[in-house]
């Protein structure tokens, strides 16, 4: 019989399709595989040698030797622009737009061309999340921002166009709708009972044990009770902050070992998946809030959505949240 | 500058990315490509022959050779399985689950395995479109089921496995989520302004005409203002009706012709792109009721969702659809 569950802290719900069930090792060989790239690439407008080729940098970490080790420049085809006001315009009484101002960043986190979370140091891992930081303070001191979504996207399958390890940072004047859903619902719960969902969540992950994939002293990995897609992954921090501003040095620390680590789980057992990875705040209007709770949600690229999905937002997962975590716990 | 836009039925923003923005005619030639396939395949479980192959009917249409023109089996692999009384379990007061209670039927639309919606006779449309309906009737019989989801993957892009033309239909014990938002939205436009907002959305569509690609006696089809992907299309019908059951015979018959005439455009006009079609409809509950409005979303799959839309919801789109209705109007 197929179940269905739902996420406590989202209220979505996910069908466990279990006449499709699908062991984790069935997706070890599963397209799309990305091949390894090489070192350094002559025609890469992020490679050493062709800074010229990107926007002029916005921040940039130097090394010892006077090199970058990270550099962080305007995406050179930003989805959204730092000049206008953000004031709505409506048009005709019932259209709704407005400038599509805020800020969209590209982290280029390593003068390498080929390797990437995973295959980094922890230390490395480390410098990337403190540029993540960094960029996520600054931009919400203009105050016409309202949220900072960071992501990742590996993989032609995760939408990515350009090889080279980096991460985008976009900064938007709007609270998109569906994160407002996701406060709702925690607010909800929170009003219910007292304390944080995602807290809770942790003690009863901690309880249960069967989808930890690793703990520390400060982060909590999980395939969630609902996954959406087979493996998915979320990354809890175990202090409650509502946002992702409000990390400790020590927290940030650890918590780039921790993807360092998750993502070398994913990339080792699952032969280098595409996958996105966002990292799920609230906006900072919520900073210091008792109900939310910033995590990060990892999604590998093994399947594709389809009309059900797309008409519905219900997921059908092929896979056991309980068996992906087992997999993932012994790579 | 690029442009945020607010659907005002959905509340769902968008980015037009005015940046990276692209001609309707760039995508013609964008994999991937769907190549023709044979019009009959030994080895395909919908083809005439291989009947047994597929579980029992639910239900046939026959043609007055006597040989089938539509089946309607269950999913050999279904999501949902009728058996199960649908109550919620709660499993150790957290994490809540239910039986995977509904069902997961496929419509084998023709025996044909070349053929489909652009490419049939108005005849043929309509008689896939009243199996649909036939079938979204008889399965709300069972008083288990909240609401019936219609939807149609066409090429492996869009998540289909079986080149043969078909078409699904699941019926859920639950309303997802993502259906009570759309309901929630649709319900406050209508405390507001005392009228449908999709009903508005023709209006303006009509006035502006800049967003329409055809129009009839019953149906219009436009892109919408926010469109999430490039040549996102909406069918709305212009007789108010919260579900899809409430459709007349006339509505029903124009009703394949539109689908067949749109999908024919982007056919034609896109080179066969992978598509996913979905019929939007309330839940079989809200029956009649003033505020909701069924329609159908086309959303064909050119493009590839990333980080950023996972994580906010909010899609960026490289294309308005202002060009892309002029361009499927000349198709």
């Amino acid at each position: 019989m197929p179940e269905i569950r739902q996420n406590p802290a989202t209220k979505e719900w996910v069908i466990i399709a279990t006449e499709r069930a699908r062991r984790p090792e069935d997706f070890v060989s599963n397209e799309p595989k990305i091949s390894d790239p090489p070192k350094y690439e002559e025609t890469c407008p992020f490679c050493p040698g062709n800074e010229d080729k990107t926007p002029p940098e916005i921040m940039r970490v130097d090394g010892t030797n006077g090199k970058w080790r990270i550099r962080v420049v305007p995406n050179k085809f930003a989805a959204l622009m730092p000049s206008g006001n953000g004031e709505r315009e409506e048009e005709s009484d019932f259209f709704r737009s407005m400038d599509g101002v805020g800020h969209h960043e590209v982290v280029i986190e390593t003068p390498r061309h080929d390797i990437s979370f995973g295959q980094i140091s922890d230390t490395k891992a480390f410098e990337i999340v403190t540029a993540y930081h960094d960029r996520y303070i600054k931009l919400l001191e203009d105050e016409r921002f309202k949220l900072v979504v960071i992501f990742r996207n590996h993989g032609k399958a995760a939408g990515t166009s350009l090889e080279h390890p980096h991460s985008q940072i976009v900064a938007t004047p709007i609270v998109p709708l569906h994160i407002r859903h996701r406060l709702e619902a925690a607010t909800r719960y929170f009003d219910d009972h007292g304390h944080c969902v995602f807290c809770r969540m942790i003690e009863m992950e901690k309880k249960e044990k069967d989808r930890v994939v690793l703990e520390n002293e400060h982060f909590i990995a999980i395939e969630p009770f609902a996954a959406r897609v087979p493996f998915e992954t979320w990354v809890i921090a175990k202090e409650h902050h509502a946002t992702f501003g409000e990390v400790s040095g020590a927290e940030l620390k650890e918590f780039g070992k921790t993807m360092n680590s998750i993502i070398g789980k994913l990339r080792r057992g699952l032969q280098n998946p595409a996958y996105n990875l966002v990292v799920r705040t609230a906006p900072s209007s919520e900073e210091g809030e008792d109900y939310y709770h910033w995590h990060v949600q990892v999604i590998p690229r093994l399947t594709t959505s389809a009309g059900f999905e797309l008409g519905t937002g219900v997921f059908i997962n092929t896979t056991f949240p309980e068996m992906t975590a087992r997999f993932l716990r012994k790579v």
